[in-house]
Formats: structure tokens, sequence, C-alpha cells
């Protein structure tokens, strides 16, 4: 009854599998082998175009170094104000950007509207040389509420966001989730919809430390690898991070991954809806917020389950009625189990 | 007859196997796992004293985060001339370090003496506010050159460099090879002789990516958890990095995989001495460098020999007596085999 | 009638022939000189106490220099949302501090409370290694919104900030206009309150270009010197900005000047209050935001006037009644003359 | 006898007096004034095409600001390893350019030669991801030796420069002094030998702190102006560093005080050979070095001489033949008298 997160999950098997296949023999260090040249070719195809890919062993890597590599320092990253890398990266692409400014803007469950992005761009505070310069939209897909862009909301997004110079770039540390939901194509779901730069994660999905930054204009790529490299963000026995990319994306492994968690989501809202605990956002990935009350907070935690009680000053009013509510955030991975799902339904229910 | 780096090589089994094994099950993300747990202690108990320990994925991170934790932005760091971090990280200390400045000395063989140190700090070019102060001594260990330091070297070194106010970090890439030929404790070959921290490298030694950042002083490494995070090096998914050193350093399996590293490099070495071609700096770690006639280099690329022609400018005179010969460095790892040793021999015989 | 800044304002007399007198010989660059030890010393005096001085040309400079000296990079720097350093020096805090990050709190007048301070610091979002850890107070006295705070709100405000482990900073470039209202000593002012280290400018007061930071604590101070020159502001003919400082202390011209600015200030409010048009704000400084309707701007601007209209989110609800109305700031300085007043009021009554 | 360094100097009188005519009234801050406006106008004059103006007021501001704009932070500078910026500014560029690496090439008076540099360029350490790229060229010109480059020398070097795609930056703390030895105009100087960017000096030319960077492709300029004011180095009260450079530049004063200061560098090195004592580099700008016998040094700091004594490594063999000898840098400036070169020489002669 693990739903602390999805990266408290392991490996996926077909994952952990191909460390072992890779591992045969030699191969030239710092990306200069065949796994590596055959995931750059799976990404072209996987998005329909030709792509650059920068492959990174954390998140916290691929979203610092995309956005230090779309803005100046001077720039400022329009972001959800609950977003990971505005609340959770410590500073992160502040540090690869040279000083760069994050800035938060409200949205409900997660999701900035292009009316709230457009008023923003339109205030007074931008501009040199006394204040930064909107540089970058950063939006996180999945968000952090568990919701979705659907791709007509990039589409408007990413319009307003072009229209004053902008590029936009994706926090998919769930993008698999998200795609899953969407059932439109990679390429429907970033570029073709307006997305620049891509944070394309594998991590939370089921590999051991993989994420890659995908550029879809291969021209803005120019010097990432030096960005990288001085990041400390190039592994020297590369080819076992590609592996876990090339496993990660044949056959569709990551979708059917991402549906899996997405069901088992799915599963756990709508038990718990039946039981009168309504999710306080659309579960729309593997994320399931919850307002409990303490009795059932309770039982859950005598019972063992595991998840992490959150603090949000965005939940919708009314949401904690109960003076008493614990609010809790329930994430379903690749290897969450039907089982798990009904031993804490059958817990909460006592 | 892969000579080309030790980065080429892949997984030990012993670690490949224990990502299998530490796969069971859940485990909470960030390093909150038992297997982290288990690794910290199996560190303090190596070096036999308290030690606070970071691991990351890569030695540019290892070294880069080292540093900038031990210089304040207006530091130097002296290293040798030909250090890694000087020529090969493409200025990653410097960007870690808020801009510090890395300061090249001269030495033999890769070596830095004790005497070029104090002469270097008796120099009139340092101290606020006009000159950067020098703030980190930074020692490879095994060197570029395939030499090591003997622990008197360290200790006098340390001492010169502890009595002006520096700390004394190494770059352990190959900190098992050296520890190896030492033949003294870990603890001895580092804080007993004046070493405050240590990049202590797994990857060329048989790891996938696992380097550790170990202050022999925790109270050193306060806020160091902050500065790892924001680099974008704490691994979600950690107990895999943990599981690495952990089989790494069960049993003594890093002295053993480094020795026979050592032994294939010293059998290399007097292979190509018995056939006239005398390796130009002493053997000490996994390194062989050796001027080889143009005819023998191409014989050895003809029969499939995979190994790094170089330019150094610190050979010594005379090495390179022929005007045709090149200089090449060729790297012994733990899976070299004996029979890659002879193969080789044979070919460059022809 | 100039009411657009007090950085239009030339140079007083006073400063202006303190150039011409310090100009006189030879002397050492870069600080060495007597006229910056002769400050040093006015300053120990004004403040009561002993103090660690740094003169820089820039209040962007000063107070980047603070935060950076105060706050690691992993810190944050807690301030008002419409605090300068937030909103118009273009991330110069980001930039000194090696991207730390600037968090806004909301407040009347340009004030924050203890309240606010409190509730902030006991949000879940603090501490690393994920968060960013609070590190500085930075207080700006006088506000933006032209308003002091009283030295029983830096008190608490210190207090607050100190129980936390945070540095309370003051943006001071508008530091004699609330000390001359104030009515307290400098050292009431400050560290007396629990402030840690103060931007202390005489730039808008009067001088051409001098503003100096203040360590109430000299040890927090060390290696200061360091990074105010490789951030390119220690100025080799350094006697010319202490003399500015000498002129601007000398027989408490700076407190004249600014009781000046502060006096016309009320009188141009009250002036403007006995026409209707009540400033929004507690006029408390030099600064006077009135909102003007649609027509008197005009016949202001037709008359000559300079000032700007600005935009601002945290006007009191009514302020801005009339549809067509302009929020507009007027600022007062050392120059600024009755007749100024006059004819502005004059003006605007058409 | 004040020769420790043209900025022990004070002001000339012209500028002065520049400042006290701008006080005049008010002017809009930040440079959107009309002696700025006159400034920029004067400088595209100067170098007879369309340049992008940026006036700070130090010249570690001016090149580190230069250098950050041309350099990217995986970028090296190449300049000589005696060069300013290199060993005096306590690592400003680095600090400016995101931690750029400063790379010295040695030669022979303190300049650089095209050969030196084309080895440099065609060595292996070069280009990521792994190594640094070489992005900027920067020469001294007048050199930290009094020496300085001509025409051909420039063109030869920016010729090479470009040739591999680096920018050519001129450190012109001295340029005056060097425009006014050359004898050229100050486009022959600079943009048609293929200089970049000019860090115009005219602190130690006789202003009170006034430097501008000129770029003289203003496309290369875009977004200066943010840096600029992140840097801290946009003045609010612009419109008196404007007025320094409005006098500096009018009527030639710039190079008719430097013309003074290099003929009293001319006579104080000739008063020296005729007593024996030559300097050791040829005197072509206002830098004097010579090697002085102790107790001429002794009668010298008797008579109450300032100069400093230097410690240099790259001293021609044979310059310090006496044991005892001291090393000194004898520094003229615009208000250097023939009466104090008479006084040292005599004083010498003792």
């Amino acid at each position: 009854m693990n739903f602390a997160s999805d990266n408290a999950a392991g490996i996926a098997p077909a994952i952990l599998a191909a460390l072992g296949q890779v591992n045969d023999g030699f191969a030239l260090g710092y990306g200069n082998d065949a796994a590596t040249r055959r995931v750059e070719t799976m990404f072209c195809d996987l998005f329909e175009c030709e792509v650059a890919v920068f492959m990174v062993t954390t998140g916290t890597a691929a979203n610092s170094l995309a956005l230090a590599h779309s803005a100046p320092p001077w720039g400022a990253v329009l972001c959800h104000s609950d977003a990971h890398i505005m609340t959770s990266e410590c500073g992160a692409p502040e540090f690869f950007g040279g000083g760069l400014k994050l800035v938060g803007l409200p949205g409900d469950a997660g999701r900035i509207t292009s009316s709230t992005l457009l008023a923003a761009l339109e205030g007074p505070e931008w501009g040199g040389p006394h204040h930064v310069s909107p540089a970058v939209l950063s939006l996180t897909q999945a968000t952090e509420a568990g919701t979705i862009y659907q791709v007509d909301d990039i589409a408007r997004l990413a319009q307003a966001a072009h229209a004053r110079g902008l590029k936009v770039q994706i926090d998919g540390a769930r993008f698999a989730n998200a795609v899953a939901r969407l059932g439109v194509s990679p390429a429907q779901a970033t570029w073709k919809a307006g997305v620049d730069v891509l944070a394309f994660g594998a991590t939370k999905g089921g590999a051991m430390a993989a994420e890659a930054v995908i550029f879809f204009d291969p021209a803005q790529a120019a010097a990432m690898g030096d960005r990288r490299k001085r990041g400390g963000h190039l592994l020297s026995k590369h080819r076992f991070v590609a592996a876990q990319f090339e496993a990660f994306l044949a056959d569709g492994l990551w979708l059917r991954l991402a549906k899996h968690a997405n069901t088992m989501a799915d599963r756990l809202a709508q038990g718990l809806t039946e039981r009168g605990l309504r999710p306080v956002w659309p579960v729309e990935a593997n994320l399931v917020f919850v307002a409990l009350p303490a009795e059932v907070h309770k039982k859950l935690q005598a019972a063992g389950a595991s998840y992490y009680a959150i603090q949000s000053r965005t939940v919708p009013s009314g949401a904690l009625s109960r003076a008493d509510d614990v609010l809790v955030r329930l994430v379903t991975s690749f290897c969450t189990q039907p089982h798990d799902i009904e031993r804490f339904l059958a817990a909460a229910a006592g």
C-alpha cells in the first residue's frame, strides 16, 4: 500500500533487463555509443520530426538545463505558482540560469489559463533594463495537481507565449501519464501544439534514473552539450542511461506503464468517491488528492499505508470542509496493483 | 583489445546484480532509504571515522560540488596543470563555484611537489580585494599520468596547504587504483594524511554511475545537501546509486577490482618494455603511456586495438625521440583479461 | 515642476564642492586614502558602534552585495512584493547571490507586518534539500509606497526573523527620509532594533553616486571586500565617493536635506488634499501617490509637470474610484522649492 | 613625486568643471538625459561608425561586462598571462561570465604575438563538450608592461582570432596613452584592425570614475543594458558619468592629457637611462619599469617618492642583474609635472 510517490517504486523489469543486456562488451563513453544513437533515432521517430536529445539522470537537471538554455540570466520563466520547479528544486533553475527569475502564476487545479498568461504578460513589470523580460512559459504536464492540459490548452498558451517572444517548455516528469490520458500522439501533445522544448521523464514512469531534454528545433540546442557537461550531467558510461530509454520507448512500454498507473489512480478515485471521499481535483494522471477525515487518516496509517499529507494554498474552497480533515496525496505507479487499491479502500472504510 | 578508457568497460557483475536486488519493493526517494543508510555506515567503517557522504552519478559533479563547497567564489583551486578538473570538465568547477579560479601547477609525471606548492603560495599574486585567495589544493589520486602520490607526499602537501588555510581535496576517480597500489588503509591515504574531502569514484572501477563526496569533517558538509539538490544531483530513486556502492564496497570488491586493473597495467607495461617500448611515466595505477613508433601504431589499429593517441606538453624529454612516434594512453580496467594484453602485445610485435 | 524622481535632481552644492576639495593632490586608490578613513569613522560615530563600511556607486550594487553576503545561493530573501529589489533591479540580487530566490510578501502601503512574516515562515515550503531556506528579511525604509516602518515595527519584524535564523537587511535608498521622519537616532532605527546590514543611500538624498553597505557586526563583513571587487564595485579613485559621504554626513546635512524633501512632500499632500485629492497612502517620506482625474492629469502635463503615471496592484480599494483616474507618483527632493509645489497645485486646479 | 599609479591622480580641471555644469536643473535618470545622448554621438563621431556605448564607473566592470557579453559560460578568454583581468580583478570576469575561464598566454613585454595565439588555438585542449571553447581574445592596450600593440599587430591577432570564431576585445584602461603614441585614428586602432569591443577608459586618463564599453557592431550589444543593470552598473544620476566623457572627449582633451603623461614617462625614462638605469621594457605609454639598486631605492623612499616595488616573472633575463635590485613601476599621469621628474631623478642620483 505504497502511495507515497512514483519515485518510491522500483524499476520496471524490462528496463532492469536492458541494463544487463547493454552491459555486454565495451562501448565508448560520454554518449559515443550505439545505444545512444538508437535512442536518438527512437525519439525522432516518436516525435515524427528531427529532435535534439540530451539524456540526464534527474528531472531537476532536465528542467533546469532546458530552462537555462532557453532564457537569458535576465529572463523570467513563467510557471504555475505550485510548479515543482518553483517550489521543490531548491533554486536549481535559478542556479543553472545564472540567476534568472521564476514568476508564479495562479490557476485552478494546477493549470495556467491563457487569459491568466495574457494578463500577466500585459503587466507593466517587464522589460529591460530595469525589469526582467519574460523568456519562457513552463508548463507541467501532467500538473502537480494531477490534472492535464488538453492539446487546445497548450496551443492557446503557446500562441500567447510565442506572440510575446517566449519559448514554451514542458516539465514532463509525468509526460507519459498525460499522453496516455490525452490519447493523442506525442507530436500532437508537443511541437504541433507549439512546445519548443520538453523534459521527457522516464524515472517516475519506471526507469531507474533517466530523463531527456528534447529540443524540437535542433538549432536551439547548439552548445547544449557543453552546458550539460559543465553541469556534471554527461554520464561517462552513457549507454546505461540510453538503455533505460531504449527499453522504455520500445513497443510503447512507456505508454502501457503510464496507462496502468492512470487506471490505478482512476480506480482509487472511484473507490474513494463511492465512500464519500471525492478527490479535490479531477484525476487525470496518476495522482489523487483527497481530504481525509482525521479518523480515516488514522486508520490508514495504522494499516501501514504510505502517503504524504500535504498543505496546499490552492485547494478549492469547500474541499476541506471538516475542520480536522487531512489533505493527502496518493500516487500510483507502474507497479501499483489492484489489490493495493482494495486494501487501501478497505482500510479507509475501517 | 579495448584500452580506450576505464569508462568504456561495463558494470561488474556483482554491482549489476545489486541493482536487481535493491529493486525489490518500495523505498522512499531522495536518499531516505535503507540502502543509503547502509552505505553511509560502510563509508564510516571504511574510513574509520565519522564521515558525511553525498552520492552522485558523475565524477564531474563529485569534484565540482566538493570544490564549490570548499572554496568561496573569490577562491582559487590549485591543481596540476594537467588535472582533469582543469582540462576536461568544460569549466564545471568554475560553474559550481560561482566563478572561482583554477590555477594549474607544473609537476613531473602528473604530480605536484610540496616545494612547487610552497613556491606558488609564496608568490605576490594572492589575496583580496584585488587577487583571488588560494582556497583548495586539489590532488588527483591516481594522477592523469597514471602515477600515485605516496602517503608522505600527501602529508607534506597537506601540511603546506593547511598552513596557508587551504583545504585539501582529492579527485579520486581512480582512488581505488591508488589505494590498491599503496597498500595502506583508506584512512591512511586520506584524512590521516590531511585530506579534507574526497571524491570517491566507483564508476571507472566497475560501477554504472556512482561517485561519492566524502567529507572527513561532517561539519564542513553543512548545507551540502542543498548544493547537491540545486545542482540536479540528488537522485530520486537514490537506492540505485546506493546499491552500486554497497556492492562495490562489500568484502573489499572495490580493491580487488582495482588490483586486477593495476596488475593488467603492470603486465602490459612489462610486455611493452620487453619489446623496447618503455612507458614514459611509472605505471602505478591502471594507465600506461607509451610512445609507439608509427608502424606499431598502424599495426595495432589494423588489429582492432582501441585506445587514444594523445598530445601532452609534459612528457619527459627524450620520450618521443623518434620523429613519427605516437604517444598513446592505454587504460586497463576490472574487465581487462590477460589474453587482451597478449593479443595487444602480439599485434604490436606484428 | 519636476516630481519624476529624486534621482532626477542634481547634486547638493556642498557635495559638489567636496568633490573639488578632495581633488587636491594625490591619494592612493581603492580606498587606501584619508577621506575614506574619515568616512568610516563618521559612520561609526553616526551609528554609535563599530561598523564595517563598503562604499559603492549604485543602490542596485549596495543592496545586491549586502544580500549576497547575507544569504547562501540556496537561501531566500523575503521582501515586500513591491520592493525595488523584487521589481526593478532586473534580477541583480539573484545574479550577485548565485541564483538565490526573492520571495514577495503582501502588505498594505508597502509595509510587511510581523504577522505576515510569521505566517510566511510557518509555511511548509522551506528547508533543504528540496526547498530554499529563508535567509534574509529585506525591509525598504522608506518603502516604495512612501511610508515608513516605526522602530517598534522593525523590532518586531527583526525578532521574528532572528528567531528563525534570518538576517535583517534594510534597503535604505531613502533611509535619510525615514530617519528624518522618525525622529530617532540612526542607531535606534537600525541595529538597536535588530537590523544586521543597511544599504545606506546618499544618491537620492543629494549625492552624485554614493551608497554604502553598513554591517553592524563587522565580523559578518569578512571577505566583503573581495565580493565588492569582483562585482566591479571598488572604485579606483575611491576618495571621490568618500568625499560625497563626508559632505553628506557632515553637520547633519543628510538629515536637513531629507527633512526638506519630506516637508515639501507634506506640503504637496496637504495642498492636494485640500483640493479633494487625498493621497492613497500616508505621506511619511518624500513620495506622494495620488489618483488624478484624467482632466487634472492633462492640465498638469500641459503645464509641463514631470512625474510618472504608475500601475499598482496594491492600491487600496476605493482609491481609484473614478474610471478615468490616473494613479501618479510625485517625488520631492532636496532641491524641490515651495514655488514648485504652488505651481503644481495651481496647474492642477487649472 | 607620486608615481604610484595614474589612479592616484585626481580629476582633470575641465572634467571637474563639467560635473558642475551638468548639475544644473533636472534630468531623467538611468541615461535618459541629454548629456548621455551627446556622448553617444561623440563616440560615434570619434570612431567614425555607429557604435553602442555603455558607460560605467570602473574598469573592472567595463572589461567584465564586455567579456561576459562576448563569451558563453563555457567559453575561454585568451589574454596575456600578466593581463590585469587575469591577475588583479579577483575573478570579476569569471563572475560576470557565469564561470568562464581565462587562459593566460606568454609573451615578451606584455604583448601576445600572433604566432603564440595561433599555437595556442591549435592545441588539443579546446572544444565541447569536454573542453571550453576559445571565445574571446582580450588585448591590453597599452599593456601592463607599458608597451603598445601596433595596428599591424592587432590586425594579425584579430585575423587569427576571427578565423577561429573568437571575438576581439580590448582592455583600454590606458587606451588614450596607446592611441596618443600610435598616432593613428581611434578607428584605425580598433575596428578597422578587427577589434569587436573596447573598454574605453577615462578614469586613469583624468576622469573621476568613467569607463565605457564600446561595441563596434551595435547588434552585438543586444541586451547589454540588462546585463549592465543587473551587475549594478547603471547609474541613476547617469548624466554625471556622461559629463565626464563629454569633457574628456571634447576638443581632443583625452589625447592631450595622454600625450602629456606619455611625454613625462619618456622624460623619466630618458633621465633614468642617462643615469645608467635603463627601463626593462620599451616605454611606449605612461609606465616605466626599472630595476633600482637597493641604495637608490632607499634614497628615493627617503626623499618621499611614491611608487610600487613589484615582482614579475616575465622580466627579461639580465634586467635584474644586481642581486639586491628592486624592480619598480613608475606611473606618470596627466598631472605629472616636469619638476616631479627632475626631483625624482635628483633624488635617485642622491
